[in-house]
C-alpha cells in the first residue's frame, strides 16, 4: 500500500497483538477491510499527522486518514509524553479510521508506569434502549494498569452485551445468539446471528431496560462523546462504516472516525511501588474469591487474552480458511508469495 | 453534628440534588445515616481536608473522615481549578465517605464550560462474574457533558445491572426483583429482593457471562482502580460499609473510601461553541431515533432525572413515611423540631 516500513511496523504489531491474545475478529482477518478502504481512498497510506490544538495535558489530532492502528500509536505516544510533564496526557483523535484492539493501544502505556486509557467510536450497529434506528458502535473502553509480581489489569470490552466479532463466530458456525444480543427490524428480540444484514441491531451492555441496557446505552454514548465531539470526527449515526459495501452515511458532520486516548502517570497520584504492591494485593484478592460450583475460578480482567497469548506464542495462531484465502489473494495482488 | 455552615450547605445542596432528581434513595433518606457514622466516629463533622501530593493536572486528596457529599465537592473545585489551567485536572480521594450521587458532583463542571467526570468505591456487595464472594461495591461512573440548546448530556449509571437502591424499593413492596439482578449464597440466580441480608450479592451489569457481567466487572473495578488505588483508600472487599451495624471488614489496608473526580476544559479540545452546536446535533439525533413500538422515546442520558427535577420543583419532594419517622427522630435528638 506504499505504508513507510515504521507505519508497516506499527500496524502490524497492532494486528498481531489481536491474534496473540485470541482476539481473532481483529487481528489478520482484518488486513483484507484495511486494504479494500485504501482502494476506495478512505484510509491514507502515507498521512501527514498533525496536532490541531493542545494544552499541557490535552491535543487534538487529525490522522489525515490514516490507519486507525497507526495513528492512535501516535496518539498515545503524544499522551505519554504529557503525562511525563504533568501527570496525564488526553488525546482526542479526529480523521482516522479502525484501530483494532483498543487494549494494545492502552497497553502501550504501561511500560513507562502509567495507566493506560483507550476509546473509540465505530460503524453505527447499535440500537440504544428502546430505539429501532442503529445510533453507535460498539464503542470499545480498554483500561491497562501495570501491578507489580501480578501481570497487569487489562479490561477491553465493547459497550455492548456481545462485540460484533462474537456474532461473526455463530455466523460462521451457523448457531444461534443467546437472548439480548440482538433485536430485529422492528426492535423485537432474536436470536438470528445474520440479523444485522436484515436490519436489526446489537443491543447495549444490559440488553433491555429491566437489565440496565439504558447503562449500556450511557457508556457507548461517552465514549463518542471523548473520541468524536472533542475531536471534531463524525459521531452517532453518520460514523464512516468500515465494510466498504455499506453506503456512507447520509451527512459527515465531521472527519473519519474518533479515538481518545490517555496516559495517567501513575506517581502523579502514589509513589509506583505503592501502587503496585497494593495492585498485587487487588489482583490476589480477586483470584482467591470462593468461586460459584461448576464454575471456573474468578478471573482478572486480563486474564484470557494473556492466558491466549501465552499459548498461542507457543503452538501458533491458528488462522481461519477464509482468512488464509483473502491473505493468498492480497499476495497475489501485491506480488508477494504467501503459501 | 457540628458541621461548619460552608460544610452544611454543600451536604444539604448534594443531598436535595438527589431529591430533585428522582434519586429518592440517596436524598435525604440518607441523614440517618450519616449522623450513624458520626455518631460511631466514622465520620468527622469538622474535617481538615488536604492534599497530599499533586502535579499540574493531579492531586490526591485527604478527606480526613469528612462527609463524602463535601469532600468530593472540594476535590472537584481542585479539579476544576486544575484543568483552567492546563486542560484537565483529575482528582483522587482517600479517607472519605458516601459521596451521595455521582452525577451531582460531576455536574459542578457544568458551568465551566467542561466536561465532569465522578466515580466512587463503595460498600463490598457486587459479585464479580463466577464469584461467590461480594468484592466490588455498585461503583457508579457519572459523566456530566455540556449542550448548547440541548440541556447536558448527565449519565450516572451504577456498574451493577441494578442499583441497591432499585432493590431497596422491591423490598418495601415485597415484590420480587427480574432475574439477573441478584444471586444467593451459593452463587445461584435468585429473585428475592431479600437476598443480600441471606448472604446473596448484587450482579455486576451484564448479570451473566453470556450477557457481558465480565464487562459490568471490569468497569466496577476501574472505578476502584481509579478511586482507591490511586489515593491510597480502601479497596474491592475492605471498602468500609455505610451501614454501622455491618462490621467493618477483617483488614484495612487503605484509609476510607475512595472517589475520582475529573474535569475536562472543552476548549482543551475545540472551541466549546463548536462542542455544544455538535452536541445539540448529536442529542437531537437521538431524541429523533425510530423509536421501537409501544415504547417511550428514546431518551438522552439525565432526560429522566431532568423530568424529575422539573415536577418535584412544581410540585415538591415526595417523602416516604419511613423517611419522615427518621426526621422526626432526629429532629428530637437535634433539638430542631420537624413536623
Amino acid at each position: 500500500m506504499n505504508c513507510s516500513d515504521a507505519h508497516a511496523v506499527l500496524a502490524a504489531d497492532a494486528l498481531l497483538a489481536a491474534d496473540l491474545r485470541g482476539i481473532d475478529s481483529h487481528g489478520i482477518a482484518r488486513l483484507s477491510g484495511y486494504v479494500r478502504l485504501w482502494e476506495v481512498q478512505r484510509v491514507n497510506a502515507t498521512p501527514a499527522i498533525k496536532v490541531l490544538h493542545e494544552t499541557p495535558s490535552t491535543a487534538v489530532l487529525d490522522g489525515d486518514q490514516g490507519l486507525g492502528l497507526v495513528v492512535a500509536q501516535e496518539a498515545m505516544k503524544i499522551a505519554i509524553a504529557k503525562a511525563e510533564n504533568v501527570g496525564t496526557g488526553w488525546v482526542s483523535v479526529q480523521n482516522s479510521n479502525h484501530f483494532g484492539i483498543a487494549g494494545y493501544h492502552a497497553m502501550l502505556a504501561l511500560e513507562q508506569n502509567m495507566i493506560g486509557i483507550a476509546m473509540t467510536n465505530a460503524s453505527p450497529l447499535v440500537a440504544p434502549t428502546f430505539s429501532i434506528d442503529k445510533m453507535l458502535g460498539t464503542n470499545p473502553i480498554a483500561v491497562a494498569a501495570p501491578a507489580g509480581n501480578q501481570p497487569p489489569f487489562v479490561a477491553d470490552l465493547a459497550t455492548t452485551t456481545a462485540a460484533n466479532g462474537k456474532l461473526e463466530i455463530l455466523q460462521r458456525k451457523n448457531q444461534e445468539t443467546p437472548t439480548g444480543w440482538v433485536q430485529d427490524q422492528s426492535g423485537q428480540p432474536s436470536t438470528d446471528a445474520h440479523i444485522l444484514k436484515k436490519g436489526g441491531a446489537l443491543l447495549p451492555l444490559g440488553s433491555d431496560r429491566d437489565h440496565g441496557s439504558h447503562k449500556g446505552y450511557a457508556l457507548g454514548a461517552i465514549v463518542d462523546l471523548f473520541s468524536a465531539l472533542l475531536s471534531g470526527a463524525n459521531y452517532a449515526p453518520w460514523v464512516p462504516p468500515f465494510p466498504v459495501y455499506v453506503p456512507m452515511p447520509t451527512q459527515q458532520p465531521g472527519k473519519g472516525i474518533g479515538h481518545f486516548l490517555g496516559a495517567i502517570r501513575i506517581d502523579a497520584f502514589r509513589p509506583a511501588d505503592a501502587f503496585k504492591k497494593d495492585m498485587d494485593h487487588w489482583i490476589e484478592g480477586f483470584r482467591n474469591a470462593k468461586p460459584v460450583e461448576g464454575k471456573s475460578n474468578v478471573l482478572v480482567p486480563g486474564d484470557p487474552e494473556r492466558l491466549a497469548e501465552k499459548e498461542r506464542r507457543q503452538e501458533g495462531i491458528p488462522l481461519h480458511e477464509s482468512v488464509i484465502n483473502d491473505l493468498q489473494v492480497l499476495g497475489q495482488r501485491f506480488e508477494l508469495p504467501f503459501e
